[in-house]
């Protein structure tokens, strides 16, 4: 199978091999040097300064996005969120969730971020600013350098739900004054899916200290400390963590954080120029490197997302048709995948046409 | 190296050939096929009715217990927990982060539950009984048969943490009246650490779906709800699914659960009369199956565990020695291991022995 989704994606050989091996004890000195590396090459690739840490939480994305709304707010926060989808929605019903002041900053799904939008904020009593800088539902990108001067502006603590626009956008926590970053294995970092990573400024560290958790599995206080010996208090999926770390030091050889953004970008731009060929419409001027949301202004009969499936071994991501009734599927960019890939897509899209599909 | 820890252990080529693969997509009916059919497999093994269900949660077993004590417990339960060691602790723990009434049944670290225990707690206004059937940081294996009645003469229901004793002692869901069973992916079912299982009979299920569980990612009933379809709310550790599959249908080929309990308890058995040689002790009548706890009467200066690893390349699991200064190391018998593989440990000892280390 060929796989365009957005999470998991294709994984290299080198992520393959590591599957392949038995998953040793972990509570070792050299399970903790492997851990020490993540964190110090996690922080590298997203430009974070010394003083910031990072944990590697065994859970999905959501699973980042709880602990972190948990950890980093309390109840003198007042948070505004970027809702433009589902996953800023699941912001919202988070922070409601765990009692965190919270305001949603509605944005209609597909539709940018625009400096009009947060100037309605401005000079508010906001304490902290909350994004899912690619909202996955919609494949929309936020301006993260318009956001970051707002957010110096109104001084906000600035926390980012990274998970599918790591590797895939620029993000630079300290140029871009980021306190959070949220991102997880199965995405750009092309591991299989049960990591997510949370890193944290010198502010945000503060912040999950002072706070008292009420997550024994959450607790990111508990995990910091661990984390100092480079372990966690409880059993982390270790395969996956050796799988990131062979990652990341992949990424670093090759040239860092700049390289893989512009071969994905490369990637995604070849792909957006491949498909207009087709009766299909990008509609977002917005879209984030990690994916395409591709639409039709025609009603389309067959599904055409189980017909790549079932027909040409091809997976892309559905749509979320609650959200956008002409979104026909969503294209991933991240992983293994080549220029050749989309032409396999293409070609596959292609032979669906002439057999009358769309 | 040779792994006798506690989680993760070794896993068969199966697993292992599978964990070399492409992770696939997974909002697929293909993927729900394999999750249905995993929660069917766990229903067989644990002897559950037809009207139990199972949940796979992403993240460690104290993701499970915590999720458990969150969805399954309310403010008007009353539950006696045993504590006899680091994880009856940890129940305890998690009944007072979330506000569950509860009681500490405590017992002497490394020592066995008695009915003259039990019967101080007979006719006393609880609800549920929370255990750790196989307290792992001793090796303790609680008589569930002995639980079992004391909770249906007192109407409580039945908690079970069965995380490292699943698959090495005995549990039947129905016959022992067991309404909550919790097991990890890295114990005797032999995969990686990342997925935690709950499974849980009609009552539980009802209480599940009457609680308001104050977290998105722990919330029980959603998975419950999601999971009739086979799928999960948020990205699972897809790998891990699938390696249980094929985990759980190796099982049933092999004769099911009863085969595979008689394997572990034969390498016990095996392991506890080889270690009689040297001069050590097991101390505890009641041992799990799963694991193998042994003390040493005299001091030893040497770290057996580091010695074992660096230069037998052999993994056992660390004595937790803020609970028991006597205990050395506890060898576990969960996994893929052998009589031969037994016999390489003893070896190693032997040298060790003549080399004065002990």
């Amino acid at each position: 199978m060929l796989n365009f989704a957005l999470g998991p994606v294709m994984s290299s050989d080198l992520i393959i091999e590591i599957g392949a091996q038995q998953t040793p004890y972990f509570r070792t000195p050299e399970f903790s040097q492997v851990t020490l590396e993540n964190e110090r090459l996690m922080k590298e690739l997203l430009g974070a300064d010394e003083k910031s840490r990072v944990i590697f939480l065994t859970g999905s994305g959501t699973a980042g996005m709880e602990a972190t709304v948990m950890n980093v707010f309390n109840k003198d926060d007042n948070v505004l969120v970027v809702n433009g989808g589902g996953f800023g929605q699941r912001f919202v019903d988070l922070c409601e969730l765990h009692e965190i002041p919270c305001e949603s900053l509605d944005i209609q799904f597909g539709h940018c971020l625009t400096q009009e939008m947060l100037d309605e904020y401005n000079n508010k009593e906001f304490t902290a600013f909350l994004v899912n800088i690619c909202e996955t539902s919609s494949g929309v990108y936020y301006d993260l350098d318009m956001i970051s001067k707002f957010c110096k502006e109104n001084n906000l603590l600035l926390v980012v739900d990274a998970v599918s626009s790591f590797l895939a956008d620029p993000l630079n926590m300290v140029e871009q004054n980021v306190d959070v970053v949220i991102t997880g294995s199965q995405k750009a970092l092309a591991c299989p899916p049960g990591i997510s990573i949370i890193t944290l400024s010198e502010a945000a560290i503060k912040r999950v200290e002072s706070t008292k958790c009420k997550s024994m599995y959450f607790d990111l206080n508990d995990m910091l400390i661990n984390g100092i010996r480079g372990q966690t208090p409880y059993t982390p999926a270790i395969t996956i963590l050796l799988q990131i770390n062979a990652r990341l030091n992949q990424l670093k050889d090759d040239g860092g954080i700049d390289t893989e953004i512009k071969r994905i970008s490369d990637l995604a731009n070849d792909f957006r120029a491949k498909i207009k060929e087709f009766p299909f419409e990008i509609k977002c001027p917005c879209l984030s490197n990690a994916v395409t949301t591709v639409h039709s202004n025609e009603i389309i009969e067959t599904n055409l997302v189980e017909v790549l499936k079932n027909e040409y071994d091809i997976w892309v991501s559905t749509a979320r048709d609650d959200l956008s009734k002409s979104m026909i599927f969503r294209v991933g960019h991240m992983g293994d995948l080549t220029p050749e890939d989309n032409d396999k897509l293409i070609d596959a899209l292609r032979d669906m046409q002439k057999r009358g599909l769309f």
